[in-house]
């Protein structure tokens, strides 16, 4: 069976190297063994062992019969989307690695791949390796999904973690996590929250049914977390983290990704470094956690290959994803209930307020009661100087 | 749909639950309702929802051709095994959560379930709710799967966690356990370690593609672990758990089942209480790992009720399962190579020896450095006096 991969990046690379170093279990799997024909990239790779098949006009994949498995790993959403889509219409099942693809044209991708008996798949675009699209997918089908909160960024994760554990500063770390390539050198979409703003849309849209738009979602990033907030996070016994989540609420979802203050009895809590992991509670199963390789070139194209396997066994038979192009309305955020950790000027207007004692001069640090996100901001409006407010998980 | 269960026991009843309660969600996903038809149990249960649907011939179920997915729940080996054949053999497909079944017998009924057309699933037989047997089939299928570590057992797992947080002795922690409901009357299938030995022979079945028989696998229970060796291990910074693991040596598999002594880095540390989890490395992958209940009625029931929907998507069509009935050769265990903890009355056979100092009298507790089985039991043999040895992990 023959493939093409789009984009020969790290990822596209990554998937190269899993197709050849594991081809012969991979063969086993799916009755023949499954061959790179094409790589689409406008960039030379001199010596590279798959440099002879390099193209550089996607029309070579499209109008090729043989291929049958087309790998996306350029990013971003134009061409992408228009490349993808050609290759569903030419009759190829593609996969993507690409969340911002995935994020945006989602719904509509899947319905082509419908309309022409072939898949769309799309499992490393939220988690990396861990294969979170299809445990949601095929395996929790007997639950109603009640709640997803997950560590989805390793860019943040790896600064939280080196911030907890060395007193860091954010900046220090932001450098250091860049110059060891786990940051970009553009860091906004990773540590705005954007990034993981969309994959917590994809994970809730295939939970819904429905397209979640992610600029729905309230999304705080953690630029403004510093080394005092840490200090008063370990007085608590908690780690803060990036956290991207999504509550069931009546017939619709609450999202929101922001900066949280997990408790050390919670499944996430042991999670640091660049690693990632969602937490899943269904109403029958309870509690359960997936953790694996956020990112990185062989984690991601396992997961891509993982795609790649499933779509050669299913060739001209299309898997039933249940993901419209309808917009799901998301509830309203502002019912959203919290405890908040506080440091402000005040406390006197939270009656109920457990101080944490930190050693910070000129401030108090403090716990609230369960609050809404409304009372809260009202809350807040009286406060005075507020130093910082991050929730509690 | 129609379904019948054989079985009325915890996880039966907790079936029936999840279909009744999901009923929606499950008839969305599956594109029609499922309902139960018939419950097979010999025993009688006034006031239950589902008391109008007992029968206590098999036949019934076996000749009606308007069921088509059997659940089985009773347990044991027979006549289970006779009951899921007849099932198969007469068009149905069957799930299980009977782990002694599907080690015993799981080649011989993925046949007949080929053979038929239909198939054969046992998602609920390993790790409870935790989707293992589908990540490892679907999931994870770019990878060599290179390693596999599973806290599989509840029961033991809530025992070393009492020892460790409250320092109590075996004894005082196993009664607790059966008064709780964690442990059976019988413990020995638990604390013996028989019952984790079967769940990794079925892990490793699926992926080696053949059959490992459980009775070849060195089981070590943990009832020979006591508070001082928890003692040590807090001294050393690590927790004893009772572990099955599997790990590829070239081109087949080692397995053991025994306490390991786990350091506080490894993402099974943190798995306390009557929770399980799974770690599993693939040579592309990683690192990876999955939690949630291992035991538990709805927990259990909600994996048995994956699987009912998979079959129920997957009627008339076989989903093909690479476990053949061909004996596996297993490595052998005694050039496997570890750290070891030991406590004896000598120390000075092995030079490169860490000494842990416990305050225990008349013995010293030490950690080897890296030796084969074979060579740990050569020099146990001189040690003199050994009161313990247990395994790093």
């Amino acid at each position: 069976m023959k493939a093409a991969i789009m984009g020969y990046g790290t990822i596209g690379s990554g998937v190269a190297e899993v197709l050849r170093v594991n081809r012969d279990v991979i063969a086993k799997r799916v009755g023949e063994p499954i061959d790179v024909k094409y790589i689409l990239d406008l960039r030379e790779f001199p010596g590279d062992p798959e440099a002879g098949k390099l193209v550089n006009d996607v029309n070579v994949i499209v109008n090729d019969p043989e291929v049958k498995l087309v790998v996306e790993t350029m990013g971003g959403v134009h061409p992408a989307y228009e490349f993808v889509r050609a290759n569903l219409e030419a009759g190829k099942s593609v996969t993507t690695s690409n969340k911002a693809l995935v994020a945006d044209m989602g719904a509509e991708l899947i319905k082509v791949a419908r309309e022409n008996q072939v898949n769309f798949m799309f499992e490393a675009s939220v988690g990396g390796g861990i294969p979170i699209i299809r445990i949601l997918q095929t395996c929790l089908t007997g639950d109603v999904v009640e709640e997803i909160t997950g560590i989805v960024n390793g860019t943040t994760n790896y600064m939280m973690t080196e911030m907890t554990e060395n007193g860091s500063d954010f900046d220090d770390v932001l450098k250091d996590a860049q110059s060891k390539g786990f940051a970009e050198k553009d860091p906004t979409a990773d540590i705005e929250g954007y990034d993981a703003s969309r994959k917590i849309a994809i994970l809730t849209s295939i939970v819904a049914g429905q397209t979640v738009d992610y600029q729905d979602i309230p999304t705080e990033g953690i630029t403004h977390i510093d080394s005092q907030d840490i200090r008063y996070a370990s007085k608590m016994g908690r780690k803060i983290k990036l956290l991207a989540r999504m509550v069931k609420t009546g017939d619709t979802y609450c999202c929101r990704v922001a900066p949280y203050l997990l408790p050390s009895e919670h499944p996430l809590y042991p999670v640091d470094g660049v690693f990632n992991a969602v937490f899943v509670k269904g109403n029958m199963l309870g509690d359960s956690m997936y953790y694996g390789s956020g990112a990185g070139k062989l984690p991601t194209a396992s997961a891509v290959v993982g795609d790649v396997v499933a779509m050669a066994k299913h060739e001209k038979r299309h898997i039933f994803v249940d993901w419209k192009d309808e917009k799901l309305e998301l509830s309203d955020p502002s019912e959203q209930t919290n405890r908040y950790f506080v440091r402000a000027n005040k406390v006197h207007i939270f009656p109920d307020a457990k101080i944490i004692p930190a050693g910070v001069d000129n401030e108090t640090g403090f716990v609230t009661s369960l609050l809404s996100e409304k009372e809260m901001k009202e809350k807040t409006e009286l406060l005075g100087k507020v130093f910082k407010i991050i929730r509690f998980a």
